[in-house]
This record gives structure tokens, C-alpha cells and sequence, in this order.
């Protein structure tokens, strides 16, 4: 088994170091030469990769985007009734944000001060319109209650799903594994956690 | 009908003052500089009001936890089975993130690097604490489904609740109102966005 060196940097590797770097301090309180010390490589090294931060920030928050957007692309989420794809794509952030999730983390602390986070966030909204009116589809075939306005509901499923940004962590010991996280979020979204009463 | 002169500051409007620049800045990357710009004022009269900018913190994010932690002695949190109590803080909690939007978005940011930061951090999860005890109450009289940890309920409720802050604006035109997003918080998490099915 070889360890991989320090000094064998590919833009890969780069980009993880600088994303763990900018949701620590911040992608605007983070200067060439913080990356350039926590990756231990000098600032022209990195010049030899990327043209600057700002181009890291757009492949670290494409990689996050690119991973959510091709959640819609398949097949659980175009074939069905609309209430079941709407289910799959809920399930599917869960382990998309799980599996890129310093990249998520990132994307969903992105402000707006720069061409490339207007961007991001752009895309964001584009993301969230898409699940907004697979939730309005499944309204229409009427599958969704009808007193939770589609919106309303998309900002609230969304808010639910991007907390675990802020605490879940896949290898934490005794923590909740992936499955058991994705179960509870779709459970508590699309049924709730009351116990289900008796017939009527 | 008086206007308020800004040379009269109190320890209130200052304090107000104060958390929109900690919110806009962070707390951390706030100087009493800053302070004194956004207030108007010259930093040895904030020095009148206040010992540093760690009380402004202190009593800002007290007022949060104050106004969260005085629901769970309400008539509501206090009396009748424990699912109908939690149902109520939860809706309880709506309105007080609504109306405290500044203090409690405050609250949520703190990231744990002063002793009043750490001290806030350890509040809340009391309060977590005790809304994850209702819940296991709920749970324990078989008025929650059994497949969602409570726990795990608790952080999904709660990641729900305090996502309103990234984006609900009580003032905002053609936005919601509050009874609107407390309605749709408290069915999304108890009963889900499910249509009611036909009886079985």
C-alpha cells in the first residue's frame, strides 16, 4: 500500500483542501496564503493549478450542484407519479449532501459577494423551482395535502434537509447512518410523526 | 408624535443596533469600531452603556433564549398529553423566532469561540433537550410512529423551525404571514405533506 505525498498535488486534492478552508473561515476571510498553508504547497504551486480562489469556490460549489441536479436526471425522479419521484428526489439530497458534504456545506453558505456565488445561488434557486413544482405535480394529481401552500412546503423540506449540514456527520461514533437519516427526513416530510390513528 | 432623537441612546436601541452588525459581519469579524459607525455614536459612549462588545452578545442572545425558554413553562407546554404539547412549542417556537428574528438568528450563528458563545451554545442544547424530552414523552404515551428516533425527530423538527431564519421576512411583501408558516411547520412535521388517504 503506498501513502499518497504531500507534494503530489492534482487539482483534486487542492480543491478539497481549499473547501475544508473556506467553510472554516469563510470564503471572503480566506487569503491565497491561508490555502497555500494549509495545503503546504507555496502560492505558485497553486497558481500552476487554478487562476485564483474564486476559481476553486466554482469548482467546489459546481461539484455540489452537479451532484444535486443529476438526482433529477434519473430515473426515480422522471417515471412515476409525481408524489413518488418528489419522495425519491427528498431521499436522494439526503445522500447526495451526505456523500459531498463539505461541497453542500459550502454551496449553502455561499453570499453573494462575488460573480461565482451569485451564480451558485442562482443555480440554487433554479435547483429548489425544480423539486417546488415536482411538489406542485404532485398537488395537482392530488397526492399532497392541500392547506400546506407548494412553496411554503419546498422552503421547509429544503430547511429540513440542509440542517444536516450543521450536525450530521457520517463517521461520527454511535451516530445515525445514512439510511436511518434519509428514512426519518422522507417519513417525517411526507407523513409526519404522529402514529397513524385508528381507521376511521 | 415624537421621533426618536439618535443622540438618546439606551442599552435597548444599542443593543439592537449591535445585532444587525454582529448578524451582517459576525460576531467575530465585529469591532467596537463597527459598533460605533453603525450606531452613530463615539465608542467611549457605548463604553457608557456597556463593559464590551461580549455583553452586548450576552444579553442578545439571552434575550433569544429567554423568550424560547419562557414557552416551556406556558399553560400549553405544561398541561394535556405530551404530543399536544409539543405540537404547541413547536408552533410557539415559530412565533418567537418571528418575533425575536434578529436575536434568535443571532443565537443560531454562534459558533462557540468566547466563554458567552460557548455558554449560549450549551443553553440551547438544554432547550433541544428539553423539546426532545416531550417528544420521547409523545413517543412514550403511542402518539409518535415508533420508525423516527426521537432524537433524530428532534433535529429534523428543529432544523425545520430555525432554516425560517435564512429566509422568512415577516415583513416582506407578498410573503407569508406567521399564523401561515406556523400552520405549515406544525402539519408538515406531525401529519406530512401526504394527501390523507381514503380510510383503510
Amino acid at each position: 500500500m503506498t501513502t499518497p505525498r504531500r507534494d503530489t498535488y492534482t487539482p483534486e486534492t487542492l480543491l478539497s483542501v481549499a473547501v475544508a478552508v473556506f467553510n472554516e473561515r469563510g470564503y471572503d476571510g480566506t487569503s491565497m496564503e491561508h490555502l497555500s498553508k494549509a495545503a503546504g504547497i507555496s502560492k505558485s504551486s497553486i497558481y500552476h493549478h487554478i487562476a485564483g480562489k474564486e476559481e476553486l469556490l466554482r469548482r467546489a460549489v459546481s461539484r455540489a450542484l452537479d451532484g444535486l441536479f443529476a438526482i433529477l436526471d434519473e430515473d426515480g425522479a422522471t417515471r412515476g407519479k409525481a408524489l413518488a419521484r418528489v419522495e425519491y428526489v427528498t431521499r436522494r439530497m439526503v445522500e447526495v449532501l451526505t456523500a459531498e458534504l463539505p461541497y453542500v456545506t459550502l454551496l449553502l453558505r455561499v453570499r453573494g459577494n462575488t460573480r461565482t456565488e451569485r451564480w451558485a445561488m442562482e443555480r440554487r434557486r433554479e435547483f429548489d423551482q425544480r423539486v417546488a413544482e415536482l411538489l406542485g405535480a404532485a398537488a395537482s394529481e392530488g397526492d399532497l395535502r392541500t392547506d400546506v401552500e407548494a412553496r411554503l412546503a419546498t422552503r421547509l423540506v429544503f430547511g429540513m434537509v440542509n440542517s444536516l449540514v450543521e450536525w450530521y456527520r457520517p463517521d461520527a461514533p454511535g451516530g445515525y447512518d445514512l439510511k436511518q437519516v434519509a428514512d426519518a427526513v422522507v417519513r417525517l416530510a411526507f407523513d409526519g410523526l404522529r402514529a397513524p390513528g385508528p381507521p376511521a
